[in-house]
């Protein structure tokens, strides 16, 4: 008799974080090491109240529905066990034991591996038999030792359309209204999205003129001067800022004011505070977007190859841990880009816990306000390819489980 | 030898406006009552300015592009003309008399229906034989006369996906974090827009648990209330909220202290005084999302239903006109429901021009905070069908014109 497997969400969600749950759940009906596929609900929680689901119970359209559902359909967390002494480790090894988990596969960012970093420790210290293997999650795409991460390619694409239809229509507007357009990305750290909104251009139609990343300290000067250059030239001015852009004394241009669990500083605005400053001081009208979540969760736009590749994540992962291997993420290697190829390997969830990896300045133009070719080649086939959901009375079909509601 | 034709875009744009010009220029292509289709660039500008393009010398690829590509292809505007004794109907005259205009199609809301019955009253009064149509266009639907406008049922399907894929999210984190989504929606008189957020529930899933709309004053007790009930059933709430909500004393809840060249206050961030609102006052961590621009030329999302309709209204607008009809717009009206049905009739350009169409009373829920059933039968025609951009290199591959550009 084999051993069950546990799988769990979490931190902040993507679009096709359930693709890499579909890619798990598949291998471990397949596997013959796994008798049982357990889905925690909200993460770590749902070890800890022991909210359980055996996939066995989930009707085959509902699971064939994840690849198309964003966000966690599980439900995710942002739990943070705190030190290798939390008496929560004694109920989530209580908990293993009743459903004779020999797996534990969990999905997410760099505080998920954190936590499963912890958790893989912990079964060493107490001599219990674990196979723990990360899932790498982020739109961020700041995950280090790894070429990029699920869930980045289809925010990509989603924010790419997104400011290249808000540069259509800026453009439109320009001639006696409104001349400037802000489109704020998510990157509390990191400037992957906002970069990746360069991706409209690919074309060499619409798209931005100006990218704000929080790599490059902002200068007021250099910026409005050159928003005065793309009006002459074009007309209008079409401009792209994460969220954690910052001054050059390190603070952010806007900060909400409180922290999240893990004592994040929460962000927003950073939009906000460009477009009144460019109102307010150069005079121009201005409209500004924040698509916040709907970036992260917009999977009617997602990218075909980040799919694949997220439930290829999942596949591996199960792989990887019914081979014997523990204590690792799964991690993606660029073997080329043309034709683009990936390699799955493993990289220690120690290392990536502790890691974040910003935009490399081989990334950043020379002026810092927009990005390099280099960036364009390396972002194209993350884009690739479309994967429609199916639709129901006009809106995508997504998946709401009848067990957890 | 008949006469030419000119047709200009005018306004805030839409997702089908240039399915609407690609409807008036294969109607004029057919006609033998037109020898050549002007397109003014930049609406009534173009006209004053001489800036026109004649659409013969259009590749028919690009002709083909306009059904596909949102905002305004040949630029909008907001000029207003501010009397019937106004020089610059001279003007335009001139160049009508220059290039054999014989007919006029303007394609806007109610502002460019004013525009377009001063120009016709003028025509009048000159003894100028030119017949003036008016197309329809608001993503607003607040036109009057009319069952709907194009570009509404876009933009509501945009709305309402957004939304699905918002609240799947915050249901995501909710556990133990964001609790609350906040969607901004357009829609400065009336609630149409925010409404049609509701349509993300017709599938009995996820979407909105409350709407906040511009017909009803805001009241804040009745509204936290029912957070906290949702709150309490589902552990997250969902919230759209229009950027036009006003206080019982009739002052708009956001207003940025600016005015458009029509004298229209400029607003914004509702969602942001409503998601600040209910952190502060009730504790409770909240996302909010402002689509501004996204949701009126986020074309990729686009209705089938309103894409047919907007070509229908460009090549109704030339069948009307050469029979020698003017001073009127294309108006739809509603013959069935089920099935779906609809018929192309017109109504006086000033009528048009002076009225606005709120959300009717039996369309919004008893309590104020949700529509009703039937705004959903109303809505349910307008988002259906999916009719999706051709994509290159993993974005949608729209028009930008060789000739203007």
């Amino acid at each position: 008799m084999g051993k069950n497997a546990v799988y769990a969400q979490s931190g902040g969600v993507t679009s096709v974080i359930n693709a890499s749950a579909y890619g798990v759940v598949r291998s471990s009906f397949k596997s013959s090491s796994i008798d049982n596929i357990y889905v925690a609900i909200n993460g770590i929680n749902g070890i800890i109240g022991e909210n359980l689901i055996n996939m066995k119970n989930l009707p085959n359209k509902e699971i064939e529905l994840l690849k198309y559902t964003p966000s966690s359909t599980f439900g995710s967390c942002r739990r943070k066990i705190k030190d290798d002494n939390d008496p929560i480790f004694t109920t989530i090894f209580e908990i293993f034991k009743k459903y004779n988990i020999g797996f534990f596969f969990y999905n997410g960012g760099n505080d998920s591996m954190d936590t499963a970093n912890k958790i893989s420790n912990y079964a060493k210290s107490i001599n219990y038999d674990l196979k723990v293997i990360g899932i790498p999650k982020t739109v961020d795409n700041d995950l280090p030792y790894t070429d990029h991460t699920p869930g980045f390619g289809s925010s990509a694409k989603y924010l790419a359309t997104s400011i290249l239809e808000g540069s259509i229509d800026v453009k439109s507007m320009s001639k006696d209204s409104t001349k400037v357009f802000v489109l704020e990305t998510m990157g509390r750290h990191a400037g992957w999205l906002a970069a990746s909104t360069a991706m409209a251009n690919i074309n060499n139609k619409f798209g931005p003129h100006i990218i704000l990343l929080p790599e490059v300290p902002f200068d007021k000067v250099k910026f409005f001067n050159k928003i005065n250059d793309f009006i002459n030239d074009d007309g209008y001015c079409s401009i792209a800022v994460s969220e954690g852009i910052k001054y050059p004394d390190n603070n952010f241009v806007s900060d909400l004011g409180y922290k999240d669990n893990f004592g994040n500083k929460q962000l927003g605005y950073a939009g906000k505070v460009i477009s009144d400053m460019v109102h307010n001081e150069l005079g121009l009208k201005v409209h500004t977007a924040i698509p916040d979540y709907l970036q992260r969760s917009g999977r009617h736009l997602s990218s075909l190859t980040d799919v694949e590749e997220a439930i290829k994540a999942g596949e591996k992962a199960v792989e990887f841990a019914t081979n014997g291997i523990s204590g690792y993420m799964v991690i993606f290697e660029r073997v080329s880009n043309n034709p683009y190829k990936i390699d799955f390997k493993l990289e220690k969830l120690n290392k990536i816990a502790n890691g974040t990896k910003y935009l490399p300045k081989e990334f950043i133009s020379e002026d810092g306000l927009y990005v390099t070719e280099k960036f364009l080649e390396y972002c194209k086939p993350l884009i690739e390819g479309e994967f429609t959901p199916p639709y129901k009375n006009g809106i995508p079909d997504y998946l709401k489980l009848n067990i957890y509601q």
